[in-house]
């Protein structure tokens, strides 16, 4: 476990790389914790695709030393009832919407403990209607680089949104998967992992990412 | 106000992602204090377009530390007589060409002061006709990151470049605004602040960022 | 020489901004090095466009501090027989892969050492065909900001693949160049250096750029 002063935040977002919304979360971050370390993983999620955001978290969260707080916007949510949660998770902290951006890492951990981010006085002073990544996760990620333990920010939960997790299926020795997405060079990227294809089918495929 | 070892300096140009352009100024500032902590907020903006700029920046350089430097690059007159400025506002530097792209935030402080930058001694030894991100707004930057006060630079001026600001107006209970841009998601954004518009119409519209 | 803790570690790829391979490369860099400062200099570079790559980095690399490390991953021979390298090169190093996409750099140094990175026991444990970047040469870039040599890493090489570089020739008094790219504002960026120009042709042109 890494240090507060070297604590890393990630941001995943849908904002684009033309406007100023992550500068602006990235301004909250640094103003509370100087010294923590934010990287951008990307901001060109499509907009409101929730389901591949999560694909993209699960398979990039793990690369990342202990401690590292990965903060999800893409939150379509936003404005409405739908509850902001921080997940501890096997090391890893998490901080976003609850709309089921998380589930599919939270599935993939052993040591899952998940909060709600309730506590006003973590969060900027004014809370914008539309724009929590800046007013809420950005205050809540960085408190948390800072070492505050996520019960602070609001109670413990053990229900929370999850994404259908379409797994893949074998019929007849035929397996079934879906693309996710298709990346810059044409690959498609599915939900069938190698390990599991290699299991099924009964071959080694060796490794391919 | 942050210590020079934990200051920041933002980036945002219109240099696109795809050349070296951005990166060639992270490297002369990097190269003069390997301290500091670099934020891109944007290098989409719109070629030479000086307004939404301004308005870009107008909205984000708050959320960040006193101390903080802000570098601006959409320069469509670089090479020409169009003058290099430090503008010290409220706590925060901002260093870029003096054509009007700080003139909102300046507006919108309390206390300005606005300084040349003409001490070519801060300078890089060569200083190209297209690119004074690199060759001068950077390495000034970086010094001012160091703790050197403004006047090191140049003398301080009363008279700048300013940009019409379309304040927005009322006529007969009709409030006209302008649509400054449309950001990723479909949003209009405009000139009207909604405390304006709330005060002008004299109804509690909330806050919608 | 900047200090191990103040290391910068600079990434040039192909992988656009939309997938998280980058953000996976950095989680792998700091797991490693948490000091260490990570630079995007670009994600865009048109895929498999080893000699635009190649062109980017020689432009941009001198502008970082001795001791940097620039990582290159344009690399459409990943998964065959090609070679992953670094080049030690009048203070920098860089890591990629052995396709030319250094080769102009290593022209424009005059103390230049090349290693072959064979030694896994610095690779990730599992080391894909496809995603050399993540399991390679993050890990071998980030013991290099550490303070391993690059002998650590494999043996001393002479041999590497170059890429022809197009100079720009002079007949009859006529300047022939190669277009290498169009940037945002269109200029059009060539082979074409300026003291090369005003040499032959005898005539001032000034700096630009």
């Amino acid at each position: 476990m890494i240090k507060p002063q070297q604590r890393i935040i990630t941001l995943t977002t849908d904002f684009g790389n033309e406007d100023n919304y992550a500068a602006c979360m990235k301004g909250v971050i640094l103003s509370i914790n100087p010294h923590v370390t934010i990287v951008d993983n990307t901001h060109n999620l499509d907009s409101f695709d929730v389901e591949k955001a999560a694909f993209n978290i699960l398979n990039m969260y793990s690369y990342y030393p202990e401690g590292t707080i990965h903060v999800a916007v893409v939150d379509p949510g936003v404005g409405s009832r739908r509850r902001s949660i921080i997940v501890s998770a096997d090391g890893y902290y998490f901080v976003g919407p609850d709309n089921g951006i998380f589930s599919y890492l939270i599935e993939d951990c052993r040591k899952v403990q998940i909060y709600l981010a309730t506590n006003r006085g973590y969060f900027l002073p004014e809370v914008s209607n539309t724009f929590h990544g800046r007013d809420i996760f950005a205050p809540v990620a960085s408190q948390i680089s800072l070492g505050t333990p996520p019960i602070e920010f609001g109670r413990k939960i053990t229900r929370y949104k999850k994404l259908k997790l379409t797994k893949p299926s074998v019929k007849k020795n035929k397996l079934t998967g879906k693309v996710i997405y298709r990346d810059k060079f044409g690959n498609l990227v599915t939900n069938i992992e190698s390990s599991y294809a290699a299991k099924i089918l009964n071959i080694n495929i060796g490794n391919f990412t």
